[in-house]
């Protein structure tokens, strides 16, 4: 086994021991303890785990114990470079897909196999969600899926 | 009146009234008979109205005539140049972003004032929804909103 | 009536003059004598008008007489700019989106309303199609039709 | 032989394996059961293959065992980056070019050698194929093959 | 006096009007009631007014009445475009930048005349700051201002 | 123990030394005798260490000899890539972010954890810090600290 | 006749003039007295005339005499912006298609008509031409030319 | 001797063997039998090889024997990333230095050593060719080799 | 005489009534009191001016009365826009052909005609200035003068 | 010791060498024999070395006989890369900051530490340079010398 010498190293070992093990994310984020798409941001290296989730990562996916330092480190975030918006509200969207746009993939991918969420075929409601520690924004957004057909 | 030589000029004149007349998005979307996220697209020029709503839209914003063939016209959508991600899946997100991201940044100022949808304080879920016509990919986004403040 | 300074102004002026007049570009090309595929291309300003056709365009849609000389030069063409594929091979096909796009964005419009042509529910087939001048590639390339639908 | 990390190893093994063994795409989609367009997209590493065909890869190019799970997981795809057209009727076209240029590539190579086929002598036909399932727009597209010539 | 039709149009009439009539930022905030550094940020378009400051501002720019109903519509922020950092603390960073960087650059020349603070004879401090309402992350930034000369 | 044949190098094993031996960047800076936030800049590979410090760094990392001449040379600075400000005074901020971005990044996860310093919950001070050697712009920023949350 | 304000409205009216009537870029170039290649590049805003070209220029195209002085000072040349080869030679080759291209397009256009230049079918011989003031490299490019034709 | 994986790997092994070897483009297209322009670009991976002259890089490089069917599968081309010209005779020109530019460079220094050929002190000449398998454009370059000197 | 919106305009008019009166960068330079070089930064809006030389730019170049404050007011500098490199001390490399490239043009043009100053043969020396003030880095940049000429 | 592949390869292993013997770039300029500028920028891999340079650099940094024909080579020149300027003029002064940009940061840090040349205490002198082989334009820069100071 290799000593880790930064995150991106642990990530792509999650992701190859995964696919490995035929495990699903919804299974990892059972065993870790938090919901399915934290549970994916976090092991596709966008967010930090504290001690006791770290621990249970490198146990599941049988990594070196050096795993266990970086998993606790905040991470360099994002995968999108390129032009992004300068409005602060619109790049917040933007961030959005950039921090968990992997995430969403790999969550319709194990729902629903190859395709995608249709942007045409597609509806969103943004409503106001009161919150005694400050109100929320809550936006739905409701696309079909559309399977890939092999032809 | 000016006629109008193209989609943008409709959607800029739209855009100078709406603020001049004071009228909300809210309370066009209730004229027209849409939803508020759909009549904000829409009059943003994103979206092709019917010869119904087309005719709401030249009336309530005292448009001259030559606008009603245009709204009617399907127009050239999205806001976002600059690198887009690849992967379809992934772009189908971006493109979100990019056809309704200047309807959120409307609708959240309507409802809440000058701020932002936090991507920090946030979380998301993922669902599938059942529908006869092909199942859909159900999203839910909450962030706290924040607000600017004057200092 | 404007005199046309350059072939950008002439385009401008026909496709304002064919939406205020509810011209079909199916039925320009009728009247020009070619296909609606050449034709459209053609008025978008991506192709070249021979003395012959640049008159009926000129009568049709009602243009200042400067217009005839301008549509027998050949245009500037192409309307994407950003990072091309280097393979001339891979190129040409970018360069068909980039000429021919707009042409297609519209005959689908005409055909079936807004929406787009499916790239997900897609198939194509590529064949060698003999001809004594030199044989060709022939690309069928089917995408389902998905529409906007308001909401 | 290697353990695979991830799809693009195992795409770059088929790759390579393809050309020392002097397989035709042709020829591997025949025994892989689909068309060649789209056998020969999958084993540029843009489709999902399913437990049966990605058996009969993995025989066929001699691949390591753990290339089975990875030809079934939906990869990422495309292959364009760089400024795309914002419009989504534009943007499904130049996601064509991105998805299945590899693929357009190798089968035309594959037919007439190197070369390319023309956007200069070319011609195109777009219409309505109707469908119970929903109607598909077919688009037609021919080009001279133009080919290189050593000198 | 023209009416105006968006935001961009009132501040560039801001800008014209301040230097014409010789007026320092500092001034302006101390009639508008707010501190120079977000009065300037407001007048150069990236922050919103309450219905008493647009008042102020349209009084003593002596701007036209359409004027008042822009200042409180959130404006379009941001002033940087080009690659973004991704990681979301590091792009806050930026985003500072692009927000406030016109507004740094009208208070460093307002006070010190034309030059810049230097970046090399530089230091910064890091600390937190504590606050009931949720901690602060203080930074103090020290650079020589250089001036340009004439030669 | 490899040779360093840059400084780049240098710096990859410093960062994965510091995460293994789990330090504090503030015990690394009080080791070495200078502020945190130079410190840090520094061992990030943006600043020239002298004969005496860059010896303690190669002692707290354990760090092959070679490293020592490494840390000694001016290394190539910066992280951001992409469009920059043209004008020199917001190009000075914008390189701010680009040698110290890291750095800060650093330090306030050190002191908060995952998580952002505020744009929005923010304000700003601009003023004139008198000095014999030539007068200063001190500018103090303060944002609100937002955790990110597992959910 | 308006007076000029630079050199671009200078181009922009020979180019709508010699539309306008009629003129061959050979044409021009005989009554200039200068190669059709040296006087298309320059008539296009690539080069400097001197006294007498210019008063010849503006007696041919009825421009107002304050082109007279544009047409003297050196303009500011090339039309390709983008990432360019950063090797000298190799940047020398881009250059000569930023500033010659659109006079080359304009010649090839005269010749030929609409079509394009083929860099498939195409050869080239690089050779050394002695030179009493310093020997040149001579580069022929031979490519069949492809016309666009109506369909 | 290593099994080669793609093209580039050849390329790269004959680059460096023809330094290593001492040989000159020249030699090489006299062995190969065709001119040193086609071979050159063939042999930096830009043409594909026949069996027969296949058999001669491989022999004359003493490549291993996977590379000869490399050498016969059309490759991917073009040296230039960026923006290119979207008009089709313009960016024929442009491919023209992407897919010949490096080839152009080593024979202006084989023959001439380091330095450039101007793009200043060059004239430019376009002519018809005529052929009876189609005319041809005909275009002669001529620019004083300009030698880099030690100083 | 119009009233000046922005330095920008004011720049404009300067550069139009320079060449409409024929007067040199030198003979400004002279009437101002300062360097060509300064100077003619100045004139083409990267530098300020003081009342007294505003006062003599104005007259000079018969200026409305409006300019007066403009050309007092530190401007927004710089001319490239693009991949800067990051490095502080290549940057400042960058922004010096950024801040006083135009000025270099203009007066290697002044002094030469149209023509460029060859980076091939060419030679630099670096060297320290001693300054009580603080040594100062002096560069020595030839170049031979390479004219275009008309052919 | 390895065997060269590239020029790139050289030159990383001449940097590599040039700190771990603490030699200086005007040491090595001495010792083969031309100014500290043009060794630099040979040794940095910009220029090219006759035999007898060549194999004083191989003697000199210890490097394996492979170097010897790859220093004869004329290397692919230019660090930067991004949009440059179109104009030739304004070109050549960017490709200087390309070619020789390294050059000039070894050089100032060597004589003065880390710091930067200031473009801000800055100045410039344009003139003349009468040379019988041609006039040559001289330009001289003088900054101060900025250094950076560890906090």
């Amino acid at each position: 086994m290799t000593v880790f010498k930064n995150r991106n190293d642990v990530t792509e070992a999650i992701v190859t021991t995964r696919v490995a093990k035929g495990l699903s994310w919804k299974s990892v984020a059972d065993y870790i303890g938090h919901s399915k798409e934290w549970t994916t941001a976090a092991c596709l290296g966008q967010m930090t785990f504290n001690a006791e989730t770290a621990a249970k990562v490198v146990a599941l996916f049988d990594l070196d114990a050096s795993a266990l330092a970086w998993l606790q480190v905040p991470p360099s975030k994002g995968s999108l470079s390129g032009n992004a918006p300068a409005d602060p509200l619109l790049y917040r969207w933007y961030e959005i897909v950039s921090v968990y746009g992997p995430t969403i993939k790999e969550l319709i991918h194990e729902e629903f196999g190859d395709g995608i969420m249709s942007a045409i075929d597609f509806n969103m409601n943004i409503e106001r969600e009161p919150n005694p520690a400050g109100d929320r924004v809550r936006v739905t957004l409701s696309g079909k899926f559309l399977p890939y057909k092999a032809f």
